[in-house]
């Protein structure tokens, strides 16, 4: 960590540029969780130590900077913001028996259903112990801590949410936002809340980079929906047949339904039977998709949803900071895993 | 709460009395988890709303007092430290299928496994936004929220020592002990130091509260292991063979196996090597302890704990606290459930 020690205020980013950060966060990783004769602490490094975008940590941080504060000030917080999303990845992985993450065994694959349950727990707590680090500034610190246990609860409320919504076809798209606004939105919102309440922002900037979170949780979210039906996308590893198999609500299939003839209608509700394979219901639904306009229609949403997240941007002072979070609300609909 | 409002320094448990307290720590959940349209939130009341012992809540609120402090602005903290206690009971109860707790069906028996995993999570995250409400002394609280962090995933550490022992009826007693003391020592730690650090203790007192709990711990846990083999005695509404039936390390077990000749060391082999019924197994064991002198050595190291716990009081400020802290230890070897 020598790098950033010798940064000043908010310079963290324009000393190392995003790439070069997210090495720096990888690096962190890996000394903070080296081999050890403890099981879970293990299994915690098993699941950190992949080549993961690192999102929420560069919201975290990038929020920071653009609301004038210190990155390197803000690198625990960062992490523990990792923990917190890789401990949900690890439940919800147990919860849809999905084998596959970041393209290696899931933790429950691998390690078992018992030790993932518990190392899941272990990388939440840990994210509380690792934020404590930060406790030069103990009530922005506490605040911070209060930020993204809301926002974890929220993720939990939304993932029972979207197990409430499994299979129906002709749920409503604002029952989806809500959930994914839950779901995907509040960990964002948590991160660049987060951040700026750490970089000593003045209220209305924490609320601006807040909006900008959830418009950002509404695109990333659609646009994930999306990849399984994107030519050369892989979604993180997994099989772009999984929200397929757990009838899981996604943007573009509501959106097709809805617009659908009653005879796409039908053929909608065969896919999702569950009484076609896997396969088949894939295939089906991706020619529909393309039919009813569907895609485009998602895309279109989503790039809407990055227009407004931009401009909640404007006015904020530091300028790496917001250029990072420009360049991550892009890149969330311009992707390919 | 208008009972504990006009409480001063140290007088909550003279003011009410234990029992009062209990009830008033009942209270104060049935007050913050009302029916609701949210699942993950009626399922955590589900989960909270059970006449519980509240000893974890007790614990810290007597810790506050008996360091000096004020125990009416610690509810909290209390409340914060059932909510880890119930979300690790919650997932313990996945792990080992048990689908009875506290003589009600279990969360994942009644709501199924993906509502159990993440109303879990959910009771882990709001065990810190609600610690964040100690947030007049931020500094206190922010150590607290890391000493409880640092407990919850020390009992995580310790659910998976105890799986990686199950079955293994030659492991030392020092490994049995090493595991007991994170799995469930570490969360009486948490909570006895984390009441005396927002009590405002001295370093001193913070560690003299922490050996007694660690005591405490050891104690409790044998006595639980004892408990399905104590006539009249009822496990928190558990069967009394869930310990055999998942060859879970036992204190008697374990001692009765060390002292035992080899023609009952056979016996015992038979016992916990699956083959027998778990009704057979259960008065097989239970005769083998006795025959053994496992109960008495068990229940002598139990009581030999709660001496070296209660001689860590001595000198701490707070009568009433104190008083409380001595009381549950000496239940603590003497309950029936």
């Amino acid at each position: 960590m020598a790098t950033t020690k010798t940064t000043t205020n908010g310079a963290l980013l324009t000393e190392l540029g995003s790439a070069a950060l997210v090495e720096t966060l990888h690096g962190e990783l890996f000394r903070r969780w080296p081999g050890s004769a403890d099981r879970v602490r293990d299994i915690a490094g098993y699941a950190l130590l992949t080549p993961g975008k690192m999102l929420r940590p560069l919201l975290l941080i990038a929020a920071t900077e653009a609301v004038g504060g210190d990155g390197a000030s803000v690198l625990p917080a960062a992490l523990a913001v990792e923990y917190l999303h890789v401990a949900t990845l690890i439940h919800d992985d147990v919860i849809d028996d999905d084998e596959l993450r970041r393209g290696r065994p899931s933790v429950h694959a691998r390690y078992g259903m018992a030790d993932a349950l518990v190392t899941g727990d272990f990388l939440i707590l840990s994210m509380f112990s690792t934020l404590s680090e930060c406790a030069r500034q103990p009530a922005a610190t506490l605040e911070a801590a209060r930020v993204l246990a809301v926002a974890g609860a929220d993720v939990c409320r939304g993932q029972a949410r979207e197990a409430e919504l499994v299979g129906k076809l002709d749920c409503r798209i604002a029952d989806y936002e809500q959930m994914v606004a839950l779901k995907t939105g509040a960990l964002f919102r948590g991160a660049c809340r987060a951040g700026a309440i750490l970089g000593g922002a003045a209220e209305a900037h924490v609320e601006a980079v807040t909006r900008y979170a959830e418009h950002l949780g509404v695109a990333f979210q659609i646009y994930d929906d999306l990849l399984p039906y994107l030519a050369g996308a892989d979604r993180a590893g997994k099989p772009k047949t999984s929200d397929i198999s757990n009838l899981r609500p996604t943007f573009p299939v509501l959106t097709g339904y809805l617009d659908a003839t009653p005879a796409d209608r039908q053929l909608f509700d065969d896919a999702l039977s569950g009484r076609m394979s896997t396969q088949d219901s894939y295939r089906l639904v991706s020619e529909l998709l393309d039919r009813t306009g569907a895609i485009e229609r998602s895309r279109a949403r989503a790039g809407a949803e990055i227009e407004l997240a931009r401009h909640d941007l404007a006015g904020l002072p530091g300028t790496a900071g917001v250029a990072l979070l420009t360049a991550i609300a892009d890149l969330s609909i311009d992707r390919e895993r």
